[in-house]
């Protein structure tokens, strides 16, 4: 290793890295390289390479030579600075730093000041005209070196300062004189004396050394082992050394330190965005004693460095192709850049500057493209809580559905909807919620319930409604009395105000200022260029005709899930379904379901219309019956009470007997496993006729008066090929005899979902009979993990919290076990039907992470709730470039 | 094809082909053959092959030669015969029968008596010296001969022929007189002449040809496409012709026809057994007019031909190595017989049968032991009801549990018990059971339930009790007042007698007489030679010590399921478990579980003496807490009646409130895929850290007393790898801990259950950490298909119908789907760890069809209820030879 390039000088045009050596040098250390062949005025430095850091960790020494280039570097800063390493008249002061490929913050050592010494001090103090800035930094130096390479613990020298303050009466440091501050110099020096048994060593080249070797030997320390188990960075690569020279912005009026972005990050506006202190350190912008004032105002009072920040920023904006964020010093007038990286920026920030940047020709569409991440563009489409709101926080719950809310607690469904008429705004809680809710969810602003997961009743409606819904706040008692509800000790009573932040889970006492989303041009444009590159479709989950004009304005390309059951549950409906579900035989049966037919037509030709020239793929009737029943409990009560009652009204319970004795008979003990989807269309095939000529019939109507449709007919719940072939065959029929009566020939689809571990193990023989699959990943998820989300609440969370698993599988697709079902399900699909069109319509159609997966395992579409349409086109284009 | 053979003669010495030739000959053909060979007499005939029907078929002609071999064959049957077909004097006459190389029962057609026509039944008449006896056999020949080859509807000969007895006043055609038949004949052929337009043709080498065409013919008939199509026999085979020379039972005193065994189809044992009539056709036997003689009378009236009979016998049996069914005829003194098939017995005569050849030579071993259906090993270890009882059968439900049982109707657990006490015998009948119902069932003879199926609560622990239940009877309604049920009209009041048959699934009204299981020493010796050929283990699922003592003496090498929450409903228990789940934290749970310790372990030690040097895998608790609290619906019907009444108990209102709280906090909307299993384990360490105690203690005590344990835990219901991990950390800690107190080392496996599907998708990461995997196959199943078993009895049924599924997947394993993540779990299973141990231990354990797949698949071990042991020996040794 003798002959190796060790180490790499950087600055004064003599920079011997660049930004693409981080395995060399480290991130820092790469991107000073970089900035200095820019021409960026870096402090002028070297870094060591973590070869040596690796070569030292297994032989315990340095590899010949290093010395020496150590050395050579230091005279060259020496050159560069005209000052002397160690010198008492003009020294040359260091930073010592580590740096690995990975960012690893806060995990390794850093020594400041180094080249200090009792006489270089004084050359300090002269030099600088600033005794009290010396002795100030000479302290510092000392406690850092000594925590730090000595090992001796910080707190003995922290001790000793707060103890001369107590003494002099003092708070502050800067309140500690010349005097006080060299008489603590004294102290720390005893302190170091004591603890290592001989006195403070006065060579700085020998403190370099000391501090190379603590730099490297604090890539093996315990935080930083666990820290990298943890991120999964390789044990093997090791940390470079930045040595460094130090420049101080807290050399008088002409000195000065800041901030700034190179754009807005608020609102991604191209206009230099910071602050800045003159004659003041990093550390006392972070400490806040004095304002900052903004960067403006630096043109005037120092328009050279001004001129020459902007310059920088137009540079290194060109060269990194992205909005940064600078840290700057100026030191008598000369301007010096520490650090330069990505700013973080806000969600519209962020589109914007995607947007100019394409514009402006630094970066192309597809960077664009892969600039945001998805789940920013949901900031952008739900009202958000004002930033600097005051907010007091009382629980936190599922962010189940995203946007903020304000209104007054109310606790029933009823209740919501006559509030709303009298213009009140509400939020509903509930312990949890269920179909026959869904009036009072669209009258509230909000929805907070006590229990049920990602997935819940509540979560789903409220995100299909893009509706503000905090679920599963367990921290929430509601009294059975409704009337009020705790946390802890509060009590909030009914009528009081709430609000509740559907994106983070928090629940807040009283109102709070929310902002109105802005679906910016910027987006627009930007999902454009999104749409051009995705190959894959966007359909969303829509269930009404206004979900559906939502949807087709964000961009939806059809529907791939529109739930029939959910146009049972209105109140004009809810009578004949239970009359179609009391029926004793197939005729009273289908007495009821004539009676339901013109309605679901007429939804039909709703959304058809809603969705022209587009695919609308129609589920079949897929709960359990019971769900549109009255609960038991309820019944029973009601029984007991009108038993216990002296006038018996016997026509009264005889009624509720029967309806009790229905209940009984169709109530399960598993409904998630039970009579359900195309279960119910094999023992009653009337049902599933009644719906399909209800939808063919709508589709002739539309098409006589010139409305292209696309009706797609879904069987829910398929295990067996022979189920969906009987299916088929039934509902084929009615199609067929619908349009002949209309002498129309309206093409349509028919398909499965499949959402059952059996469907996707014997794909092959269901695709036989399958125009289409559309993978019902809430289902499939249950099944297969052999979770019921109803009732995962219970241990779910533990569950994340203990790691067993990394997230919420309803939330985000379980790729291992569920992912390999659909993997398995699509090849065996395409097996047995090469044209099958494969399509997910779970929740996990609209999650970025679940759409990348989706599009590698091969789907033709994916079909979220409206409001996750624009993520999901981002999501999907983004995974076709990742894909390439 | 003119070249090639096409006709094979049989009989006389001289036959062509043998039994193997049945692709050529047909199953009949081949079997006439083969007898032939043997110089066992047949009436001598030819068979025309396959090949030319298939040539036929195609071309709608015959083949060149086979008119000349044809009439080459009749010509042989001549001299044969000293008869002469067509001839006026002497006539011989021939059936014509289809026979294919599979068996097709009636599907295709047949024409007996051919040769008669106007001048041969005089000579028929004349050589019979029986008039009668040839105009019947002429009119019999006409009709058939119209209706199978002319195509005439045979009602048009049956409306005469009933119109010309109507006249005489007569009912029995035996009492129509020589002329009357000579009528009808002529009746007949004026039939024939109306509707082909022509008169009958006189040709008798006419009529063979035709008859020929027809039966080649009948191949496509839509009865047989249909059954073929069913069946799935190839269309291609096409079916062979026999012509065979008649033979009459019924020319007088030295005439007969007969069927016989060659053993004895009841009981096995080594004697002639049938039965025959004097001067009879095969009709007469059926028709049972008159009554037929035991076949051993024959030794006296025809000695010679009872002596030929015999060794004809013999000979058979040599040849097909089986136990023969015979039907024979004896004309004029001399013995024909016209069929031979392996003969039907009982399971007690199978056993008997199988073991005795083994010991005449007959057979080896393994052939003895595939000769016995598994299945039959049920029925001798059950009592039966006597074959020749007359019952009553009031409804017919599943044939859940086998055996036959009497008893009083009861509607209650208690009141079973009470019954019992006082010495009487009672049928439980219920709606379905819950695990409170225990006690009762182990009072009760049996249990008849309205709902659920094969692997319902019922059905599951009756099985497992080795008692009758007959389950999902659903035409029997409970009244309410629980004094009585009704079946339609029927009212069966609390006290009635009636019987079940759990092996029909027979409900009956009043007492029948019940035959005791007969384990016979035959049985014995028959699973003895299982036990030596097969290469993986039995298990049993016993909860109690004297479950496993009934397996281990029915063979069980251990157990492969110990369900420990069976434990902890003992009346003692229940208290305590509720006490436990009603605990506010850690600390009051584990109170509450260190008084269930103790328990605990004597119920281990019990356990594991009675398997005393065999494995035991006790399962961790599984089912949800609900299970062991009281209904909701019943506490909140005592709260409003507490509530109603005047005198308010504020106390109890105050418990039955608490009590209501708690179990709305545990109750689930899934339980089946709720908060269970090692999710238990998760989140209530200190459950299974109480049982791992209990276990390894009672084995630590055991081992010190010098018995053998070999403890196996088993965690429930693992998703994933980190689950299992954590958990086995767990309980290994407790393990040591408890054996380091004891100074004790004893050997124990820690495995898990695999009844996810994504279990068996991950199984490659869960191996890792398990010992073994036993699958559970019950929650697989319902998982994989998502299907409840509690609530599959609403639609499953209609299934079975339907022909969606073959059979409930609860009773058979769904080799397709199951079984497919069977074979991944196994296969990833094995790649995780080499050395992994693999069992099954869901109902499927038991049923040989899913025992054969297991093996298939790479089963160590099987485990199933102490009953179905045996079976599963057997199953195990037969799915071995299979294999080879």
């Amino acid at each position: 290793m003798a002959e190796d390039k060790l180490v790499y000088f950087f600055g004064n045009n003599e920079t011997d890295g660049n930004g693409q050596m981080t395995n060399l040098l480290g991130g820092k250390g790469a991107n000073l390289a970089e900035m200095a062949n820019l021409g960026v005025p870096v402090p002028p430095g070297f870094t060591i390479s973590t070869d040596v850091c690796i070569y030292y960790l297994k032989n315990n020494k340095y590899p010949d030579g290093l010395i020496e280039q150590v050395n050579n570097s230091i005279k060259k800063l020496e050159q560069v600075s005209s000052k002397k390493f160690g010198d008492s008249d003009n020294p040359l002061l260091l930073s010592v730093r580590s740096g690995a490929k990975a960012s690893m913050p806060g995990m390794m050592d850093t020594v400041l000041n180094l080249g200090l010494n009792d006489e270089s001090v004084k050359g300090l103090a002269k030099k600088t005209d600033n005794p009290r800035f010396a002795y100030d930094s000479y302290r510092r130096f000392l406690s850092m070196f000594a925590d730090v390479v000595l090992g001796i613990s910080y707190n003995k020298f922290e001790d000793t300062l707060e103890k001369k303050k107590c003494e002099l009466g003092v708070k502050l440091d800067t309140e500690l004189s010349v005097d006080d501050l060299k008489d603590i110099v004294e102290k720390f020096k005893s302190i170091i004396k004591k603890c290592t048994g001989k006195p403070f060593t006065q060579d700085p080249k020998e403190h370099l050394q000391m501090a190379i070797d603590a730099v490297f030997s604090s890539w093996n320390n315990q935080r930083a082992i666990k820290y990298r188990n943890l991120h999964g960075i390789p044990h093997s690569w090791g940390t470079a050394v930045n040595i460094q020279t130090m420049v101080y912005g807290n050399m008088g009026e002409t000195s000065g330190t800041g901030v700034a972005f190179t754009r807005d990050p608020g609102t991604g506006e191209k206009n230099c965005f910071g602050e800045y202190l003159i004659n003041a350190q990093g550390e006392d912008v972070v400490a806040g004693i004095r304002t900052p004032e903004s960067i403006e105002t630096l043109e005037k009072s120092m328009p050279d460095v001004y001129e020459q920040l902007v310059d920088i920023f137009n540079k290194l904006e060109e060269h990194f192709k992205d909005m940064q964020d600078i840290e700057f010093t100026i030191e008598e007038g000369k301007l010096y850049i520490l650090q330069t990286r990505t700013g973080k920026r806000s969600a519209a920030s962020a589109i914007r500057i995607a947007v100019d940047m394409v514009d402006e020709g630094l970066i192309d569409k597809r960077t664009a493209v892969m600039r945001l991440e998805p789940k920013q563009v949901d900031q952008m489409l739900h009202p958000m809580i004002k930033p600097d709101s005051i907010c007091k926080v009382i629980a936190t719950g599922l962010a189940a559905s995203p946007g903020a809310a304000v209104g007054k607690v109310v606790f029933s469904a009823d209740h919501a909807e006559d509030m709303e008429k009298k213009g009140e705004n509400t939020i509903m809680v509930r312990t949890e919620t269920s179909p026959e809710d869904i009036g009072g969810m669209h009258a509230a602003e909000g929805i907070l319930t006590v229990r049920g997961g990602m997935t819940s009743h509540a979560a789903v409606v409220a995100r299909g409604m893009g509706k503000p819904c905090v679920a599963g706040c367990s921290d929430i008692v509601i009294d059975a009395s409704s009337s009020f509800f705790m946390v802890d000790d509060i009590k909030v009573k009914e009528g009081d105000y709430i609000s509740i932040d559907g994106t983070t889970g928090r629940v807040i006492l009283g109102q709070v200022e929310v902002e109105a989303p802005g679906v910016s041009e910027y987006l627009e444009v930007l999902l454009k260029w999104a749409d051009e590159i995705r190959d894959i479709n966007i359909r969303t989950n829509a269930d009404t005709p206004s979900d559906a004009t939502t949807a087709r304005e964000f961009g939806a390309e059809g529907i791939g899930l529109c739930r029939t059951e959910h146009m049972f549950f209105g109140d004009d409906r809810i009578p004949v379904v239970r009359e179609m579900i009391m029926a004793e035989d197939e005729n009273e049966r289908r007495t009821a379901l004539a009676k339901l037919q013109p309605m679901q037509k007429d939804d039909f030709i709703g959304i058809f219309k809603a969705m022209k020239n587009y695919p609308v793929t129609i589920r079949l009737l897929d709960p359990p019956l019971h769900e549109f029943l009255p609960r038991l409990e309820e019944l029973e009560s009601k029984l007991v009470k009108l038993e216990c009652d002296k006038d018996k009204k016997r026509k009264e319970i005889k009624k509720v007997r029967k309806l009790i004795e229905r209940v009984e008979a169709v109530k399960e003990i598993n409904p998630m496993l039970g009579h359900r989807g195309c279960r119910l269309g094999i023992t009653f095939p009337e049902i599933y006729e009644m719906q399909v000529k209800a939808i063919i019939e709508a589709a002739c109507e539309l098409e006589c008066d010139g409305t292209k449709v696309i009706p797609e007919i879904m069987i829910p719940l398929v295990s067996d090929a022979k189920e969906l072939a009987i299916v088929k065959e039934e509902i084929s029929e009615v199609a067929e005899r619908v349009m002949k009566e209309h002498g129309m020939d309206v093409e349509y689809l028919i398909g499965t979902m499949i959402e059952l571990p059996r469907a996707a193990l014997t794909a092959d023989k269901i695709s036989k009979h399958a125009d289409f699959f559309s993978f019902g990943t809430n289902d499939l998820t249950q099944t297969t993990f052999g979770f019921s989300r109803d009732d995962a609440g219970k241990y779910l969370p533990l569950y994340i919290e203990k790691q067993i698993l990394d997230i919420d599988p309803f939330v985000s697709l379980d790729q291992e076990g569920v992912g390999e079902l659909i993997k398995i399900g699509i090849q065996k699909g395409r097996m047995g039907n090469i044209n099958l069109k494969v399509g997910i319509c779970g929740e996990h159609g609209g999650e970025p992470t679940s759409i990348k997966f989706g599009y590698a395992c091969g789907l033709d579409y994916v079909s979220c709730s409206p409001f996750r349409v624009p993520i999901a086109r981002l999501a999907a284009a983004q995974a076709k470039i990742e894909s390439e």
